[in-house]
């Protein structure tokens, strides 16, 4: 079967999915946790042979332990899903209620948004908590995982789907596509698919906002910024730009350049070099240079994404400087002052244009599971729908119901009928 | 100037646009209250040039009346910002406040989006509507209204912005384009415009979104369905129909399609019929040409916008039928079931998968003003962000603020430090 068909499928049972109530989402998640479980050896030597795999492959140290699917991971997946089988339900919520005249009552109520494709990197618990996140709201799923996990997410997919199924969910509630094509396919059921959500390279989701007319939802990169203020304490500073830097270098939410005010540049610079040793490489301009071992920035370095042991530095004058810098070249992702001046914080995080604005901690925190919503499907640099991390909130919509006793429009157009809005509990 | 520079400068000003309190985006709309007041001959003048123009053009009848803009569209503009003054602040509402640990407090919390770009109709009103509800909101907006409106809106966007600027809002904080080409320019403005709601024909929303990276919100087209059940009122079903094609039917929210339930069609068509006279052209197949005067209907009547006094009527043989026609023919605007069976509606407004389901009521009612919200920027038949008529609660985002103490994640990663995720007020 092609994949318009199979999408189309999808979308046909997404209105099924969205009619169940709590308690058959959560048997699901239930009979999943238990099928993880039971299948656990099986998952475990598929995770085996991947891993095998990318070893003869030489894949980069970092990639081969994201790969890995073990006791450890496997117990905090199933672990996330109890939590958010815990969670209120996101659907059915009573947004408003308003009587707008005698008989005529509107409900705005919270529904799915119905088929959410997600493309994720080589991390096999991503597709355990993606298709988590899914059923708890209502949603279908369509996935496609990094190749380089082809074994694990296979046999993940096979033991939720089955689980799912037999607890009571639609035949097409979950899909996996396992080849490269498959994506581009994807890309084109704009009529059966809802919403995208990419994961993965700048270049790889530029090229998925580029060529679907479906709605994206996720972020291109991660340039973040800490700041550190004139009135910053450096005993918290010099930690926190080390942590966010380098806590997880491959992170979208890692720091990818530091401003300093330069009232205390000479004073917290050498100690942050001194801290950081040699595992940072700093580029600044001269300022930077005369105070601490650095290479020289050159423009492009503020519009950077390292993703790497790497922290571009600039000195600013002010606040608003700082403040203009990040809006100009920051990727409204999460940007960090380090300062006690609750003023300067207030103004900061009033200003500053991004889904998370945080004041003396490490920006590394911008993650659904550290902010407490059990999971994330993603991180969004949008504005529209879900911003910053991306949990159940960000997977349901509303509709509007309204119940008429046989009005009509020409009686309010004419005077006859008028309304009276009055908000029901 | 460009509009390059132009747009970069109303970004600039959104950032101190987000940061007004309450009290100055109120008193701006007070003081534009006032000045609309002061300028209402020259206003009136202004419109009465446009008048002249439109019937030297032969502009339809409906074009011209919805570029009239006299004393009775006036106040009913007041009377809309005056309530919308009187509305709850959208900005600043905290929507989450939590401690993920001793001293690191998350406060997710409303905020304007920025720049919206607004393109609409020739209706001088939508100009004092957008620009009100982008004020409260909090948004800079640029506006682009129709050119047969060209006098009415120069006039009333001055009085707007002068007042604005005198009570206290930036000086970017609204720009009008003026000319047709100006709409390509702001459509590339993707660096300082964070949203574009574009109002006019199916063609026209297209284009708009096939050629800019911007965010649109909107809808392109309103195939709306009126269902009349086999349990339907038929003293309620005959004017429902009525209303929902011939009250207005240049709106998006008329009905294009009725579909009858088989068992009901002999008893319910002939009524309708003969109460809509001649006044309105049916199309169907030979079952309800059969039973009524009407032309054959071909396979694309049942996806047409007829914006015209034109029903295509399907028959279907069930409830079922009539979802699955309408989730495949519709534009998800807004649709609605006739019927006294509160099951059979209850399934119905489940699984319709539109903005708005609606039980015994005319589809007209879908409309920001009916739905108390004092006014809306469109009517949005997407499933992200806002759904349905957008109000002011569409014209906002939020943020995460994270207030730490100096935490930094390798301490939670290794344990050192845990959550405890603690909602508070």
């Amino acid at each position: 079967m092609d994949y318009k068909t199979l999408a189309a499928n999808v979308k046909a049972d997404s209105f099924k999915m969205a009619a169940l109530p709590r308690e058959v989402r959560d048997k699901a998640l239930e009979a999943i946790i238990a099928a993880l479980r039971a299948n656990s050896k099986a998952i475990f030597d598929a995770n085996a042979r991947d891993l095998v795999k990318a070893a003869e492959d030489s894949l980069p140290a970092p990639i081969q332990n994201r790969l890995k699917f073990d006791e450890h991971k496997l117990s905090d997946c199933i672990s996330g899903m109890e939590d958010l089988k815990a969670m209120e339900d996101p659907l059915f919520r009573q947004l408003l209620k308003r009587e707008l005249d005698e008989g005529l009552t509107l409900i705005k109520t919270t529904c799915p948004i119905g088929v959410i494709g997600v493309i994720f990197e080589s991390r096999p618990d991503a597709l355990v908590q993606i298709s988590a996140l899914c059923i708890k709201s209502g949603n279908c799923a369509i996935l496609k995982g990094g190749s380089e996990a082809a074994n694990t997410n296979r046999i993940l997919f096979d033991t939720i789907y089955k689980a799912g199924v037999s607890a009571g969910l639609p035949e097409n509630f979950a899909l996996l596509i396992e080849d490269r094509a498959g994506i581009d396919e994807l890309l084109k059921c704009h009529e059966s698919v809802d919403l995208i959500i990419p994961r993965g390279s700048n270049q790889f989701v530029q090229y998925i906002m580029a060529n679907s007319k479906i709605p994206v939802m996720g972020h291109a990169d991660g340039v973040c910024h800490v700041y550190v203020d004139e009135d910053a304490d450096i005993e918290k500073a010099v930690p926190i730009v080390i942590d966010s830097k380098t806590q997880y270098v491959a992170a979208c939410n890692a720091a990818e350049t530091l401003l300093v005010n330069r009232k205390i540049a000479a004073e917290f610079l050498p100690g942050l070099a001194q801290a950081s040793g040699t595992s940072i490489e700093y580029r600044g301009d001269e300022t930077v240079c005369n105070l601490i071992s650095c290479k020289k920035a050159e423009a492009e370095d503020f519009e950077t994404e390292y993703l790497d042991y790497i922290l571009s530095i600039k000195i600013v004058d002010s606040t608003d400087e700082a403040i203009d810098h990040i809006n100009h070249y920051g990727s409204h992702h999460t940007d960090c002052i380090i300062t006690e001046n609750a003023d300067t914080a207030s103004r900061f995080m009033a200003n500053v244009d991004s889904a998370g604005v945080y004041q003396n901690c490490s920006t590394r925190f911008a993650d659904g599971f550290r902010y407490g919503f059990g999971a994330e499907v993603g991180i969004s640099t949008g504005k529209l729908h879900a911003r910053g991390p991306v949990g159940l909130d960000g997977l349901v919509t509303y509709k509007y119901k309204l119940f008429g006793s046989g009005q009509i429009v020409a009686d309010y157009a004419s005077g006859a009928s008028q309304f009276h809005f009055k908000d029901l509990k």
